[in-house]
């Protein structure tokens, strides 16, 4: 039996939900997570309602006592502020929440946990993707660049936890996951939409699916793979280092459009919206994932099932 | 006469009350500075009183109004928290402070004086320097890998303004400075910290100089060639992009301390301070200022006349 004790901030989250089952299959007992609020969703049929904890990580008093007292040797490091609205007011939130909540977690784990290893889960949006060809493929030592205040908040919280690394000499490996997808992921995010708007179509809600730019490509990976790497790089990744997530191929919008349009029970619609459309979209973005894959990671080939498993998963939603 | 309205923000610091000389003595008039407290020291003797705005920064409100009034076209970013202490609320704080007040300045720009150019100043140090080879020579496209609180926060600044470029298309261009030293540099660097020794050893207030690692090479840079690379990026520095600003040449730290002791007018007993070691340093650390030099900048190659300047300041002083 697996002696590590676990803790993953915003465990109830999307892929922390994902991580959690991931975790359990393999045996793991001693899972903590922690959550800003609610009784964990999702999550609270998985695990003890002992083993979640109701935490602003912002308040350092409250992390610094929640890890003295656990004494994890693994922390999963994927709570974030979802990023709302594009306001000052929201630039400003979403910039300090993520650098308080950084600096709370490594301060807290600097001074009463310092033998732990922390997977920090950044973002392939740090990255700059200032289009200068219509397809890029980013490896771990492309420039970093965010444009969006959540981008440049990821950024930020990468530079802080190598700085941690170098000064204090705690045991960091950084994730820099790339699009993701899977069942119970919020709408906001392309698959999910679309799913959910053809469930509302094959129940009369609606009679046609808005989008954007059909013709972007996005590296899409399932999110079992994708927390699969956390658990991987939390065994054999390198302090310090930065792994790149991603399954290395790109699919465009469009395909997996078609994919849901071909799996729907009803005829579907499509609508172009204007609105949709971002500017700053560049064709083409792929991870470079050989760092990762040189540890052993195998992200399956084909995608198409899991678009599948997400519009099963909308249709048992209330929506 | 120029029709410039110049504001320089942190503008009664060292590199400001130099800025503010180079910009006088180039004929402009309409030069206002920002100070966080005090009567603006060196430089009210400078500016007339109404030109200098002692205000925080990092108050957004206050920060507004003075742009809104002002309409400055050319905006010198120079303001920072000086880095005191590494208790992990002095990194909280530094952090912090850092990042509001460039939230603050960015943002009042960006709804009072969209078109105003921004020279923003960071600092060599957001630059990744872990030791992989005992001479390191940097350009622009070095990674970034900041390792103190300070150097951090201007990593966190300059991705906050290059992100402002891209999302609202501000007129940012990005200074990242090494070493540059001159007289009114204040105690805790190398030349000061030894010039000022030096003369209470002429005073007979002390009988040694303590030294950390002499053999240590640095890109030092008179502050008169620094700020006439401000002036020059503010006029040809291409929006968004990133300049290096060094000499491109290394001294050791021992070079500089043979020239003051040679100037010296007592004799100098040299004491090493085991403190003063620190254990990350690397050899040598050079910029590579083609970018700069390229737009026409040319500084002086001989340091040592800078280095006797900064003596002869340091006698019309009292320490």
């Amino acid at each position: 039996m697996s002696r590590d004790v676990i803790l993953i901030t915003g465990g109830t989250g999307f892929a922390g939900s994902h991580l959690v089952e991931v975790l359990l299959a393999s045996g793991e007992t001693q899972i903590h997570v922690t959550c800003q609020s609610g009784r964990g969703g999702f999550v609270s049929q998985l695990l003890p309602a002992d083993q979640i904890h109701e935490l602003d990580l912002i308040n350092f008093e409250t992390t610094a006592n929640l890890i003295k007292r656990l004494q994890p040797n693994q922390i999963y490091h994927l709570a974030a502020t979802a990023a709302v609205g594009s306001s000052f007011n929201q630039t400003r939130k979403i910039l300090e929440n993520h650098l308080e909540l950084q600096l709370s977690l490594l301060e807290a784990v600097r001074q009463f946990a310092p033998k732990s290893r922390i997977l920090a889960i950044g973002s392939a949006l740090e990255y700059d993707t200032t289009p200068t060809s219509p397809h890029l493929v980013i490896d771990e030592t492309h420039p970093l660049g965010p444009v969006s205040p959540y981008a440049v908040s990821k950024a930020i919280q990468s530079l802080l936890a190598t700085s941690y690394v170098k000064t204090h000499r705690l045991d960091v490996v950084l994730a820099r996951p790339f699009n993701h997808i899977g069942e119970r992921q919020g709408l906001g995010f392309v698959v999910s939409d679309f799913a959910a708007q053809i469930v509302k179509i094959e129940r009369g809600l609606q009679t046609e699916i808005r989008v954007g730019n059909l013709l972007a490509e996005r590296d899409f990976t399932d999110v079992k793979d994708m927390v699969g790497a956390y658990q991987l790089l939390m065994h054999r990744g390198i302090t310090g280092e930065v792994y790149n997530l991603g399954s290395g191929r790109a699919h465009s919008v469009q395909n997996i459009l078609n994919w849901l349009k071909a799996s729907a029970l009803a005829p579907v619609v499509v609508v172009p919206d204007p609105l949709k459309f971002r500017p700053l979209d560049i064709n083409s973005i792929i991870a470079d994932n050989d760092k990762v894959c040189a540890l052993g990671w195998q992200p399956t080939e084909d995608i198409k099932p899991t678009v599948e498993r997400i519009l099963a998963w909308w249709r048992t939603q209330k929506i």
